[in-house]
């Protein structure tokens, strides 16, 4: 690693980093609960595609802890994210991973909570709107991740990434000032709305899911599922006329064909259509080696400020909860 | 295998096995499109569960194409299903997978077709209501998963797993007459309704998927989602209260606190909950150790019943389509 990648690394990954060097690896599980779970699903996406050896799982933490994988053990690195850093499930699931010797490292916004203390290595990331995009929670994971494969296969792609991440916040700022006014039409056409899907594939597909379950149906109480845009033809393409609202999401990785496909067919019976594509963004100085893996987190931070759009038009503001943090479960 | 184990076994699995002997796996890699995708999420539990050194991953086809695992190659398996076979984007995941070097066997219900054809093992399963348990898509895919483990790992579950099978077909007659009247008020109760959920964990996810992707939105034009029980928590819960429709599978897996969890709290806050719950379906004489495997087997064919209820009741054939087979896509 160059000195000057480091010192863009957050200090937190670089001291995982090099505990980590000599150490034997074959499994990765990416272990957390709803949104901090959405963020992962690029990293699972990024081990398929570059690892030569490291097998990844993805887990909600308690079907992690009751499903019990035989082969969590001492060479498996369980990375996880909470971000009050209190979250019973991930709390839990940092301890028994533990017990099974594994190697544990949690992200939180919380560096003194419960999941911080928990688990061997605890990464604090940033959090709003002010945050540069490489320290947010997506920035933060994919520091680990490429990191790990450096570390553990000498994988060429890591400066790229933290390159990448260092430029993303210009990308951001762009994609949010070309997609503003869209937002707004979004919030406008969509105010009256029960049901809204969203659909995506490959590395985008966690940012569709995050955006159903945590803006749509939390946050908005809309009915929604994210569909996955290769399975779309094999059943919930069904559902599409004129009446139904789709978000849809093209990136920039390997799986962009089965997103236009999804969005292909979704204009010829579709009319409620709102597409965000990542080729729109101006992705300047970003490696073509990382763009695929980055479009998401660009997707993602241009789908906060629909919602944001959407919660003042509805006049029901993204923290309105009626269950969540106020009564038991 | 005893010889009594071995005469219960499908021909081609029984070949595939024999030829598997002496073979490295060390990923298993579950390709298929929507239903016949839905039947492979309990094996995936399976070897989560079992296989001591041989991980495994679960894709749609195309995401299986496009995502191009680095690890498939000569020590993969690749099991691959495709009801008529004729599923273009299954039929070109098998060639895309030999063309990698990897071990294919395919299932399917039409021996003669491309899919059969593609792949260098295939094994036909028997379909429809007369169908015995055992023989068909979920029935042969548990023959092979559990068969692999024994050939690969001399895993000790293989005639509990086919002794189990052989015993289910009288679980699910059991079940079926159990759950008739039920079924009936189901869909009385139901006929009306826009959007439906399903809820489950572990074993039985895939059984709820199945039944939100392919009969609520594909063949009844409902809006659904399948939730996990686990990430309800962090989310999707917001969205439940005395209007919204929820089916909720409890099976008799590991994970079943987390069904358990999620039936408890919207007993709470909803009102039109319907609940399969395996525990009260009759087991009889099938090993503890494979009963949390095969039920949602069970509740799956009792979630057919219900789906030929819910049609009847809104005058909604199961064979209706607006696009599948008819429109180009």
């Amino acid at each position: 690693m160059s000195s000057q990648a480091t010192a863009k690394v957050n200090p937190g990954v670089q001291a995982f980093l090099q505990d980590l060097k000599g150490k034997e690896i074959d499994h990765v599980f990416f272990v957390a609960c709803g949104g901090s779970s959405a963020i992962m699903y690029p990293s699972k996406y990024v081990f398929d595609r570059e690892s030569k050896a490291i097998s990844s799982d993805l887990y909600s933490s308690n079907e992690f802890i009751q499903r019990n994988p035989v082969q969590l053990g001492g060479k498996s690195l369980v990375i996880l994210c909470s971000h009050s850093g209190n979250t019973p499930e991930t709390v839990k699931a940092a301890s028994f991973a533990r017990s099974k010797g594994a190697l544990t490292i949690a992200m939180t916004f919380k560096p003194e909570s419960p999941l911080a203390k928990a688990a061997q290595y605890a990464v604090q990331y940033d959090w709003g709107d002010e945050a540069p995009a490489i320290n947010t929670n997506y920035g933060v994971l994919y520091q680990i991740v490429f990191g790990t494969l450096q570390v553990l296969e000498n994988h060429p792609k890591f400066e790229q990434a933290i390159d990448g991440l260092d430029k993303l916040q210009a990308v951001y700022d762009h994609a949010l000032q070309k997609e503003a006014e869209n937002a707004h039409q979004f919030a406008k056409n969509h105010q009256k709305e029960e049901v809204i899907y969203t659909m995506a594939s490959g590395a985008n597909y966690g940012a569709a899911y995050s955006y159903s379950i945590c803006i749509l149906m939390e946050m908005q109480w809309i009915h929604s599922q994210a569909i996955h845009a290769g399975e779309y033809f094999h059943g919930p393409f069904e559902i599409i006329d004129e009446s139904v609202p789709f978000i849809i999401l093209l990136g920039l990785d390997e799986t962009r064909p089965l997103e236009e496909r999804a969005l292909a067919f979704s204009k010829r019976y579709g009319k409620k259509l709102t597409v965000l594509d990542a080729k729109n963004y101006d992705f300047a100085g970003i490696s073509e080696a990382v763009k695929g893996y980055l479009a998401p987190l660009v997707l993602n931070r241009v789908l906060r400020m629909y919602a944001d759009r959407l919660a003042e038009a509805r006049n029901h503001p993204l923290t309105t909860r009626r269950y969540m943090w106020k009564v038991e479960y």
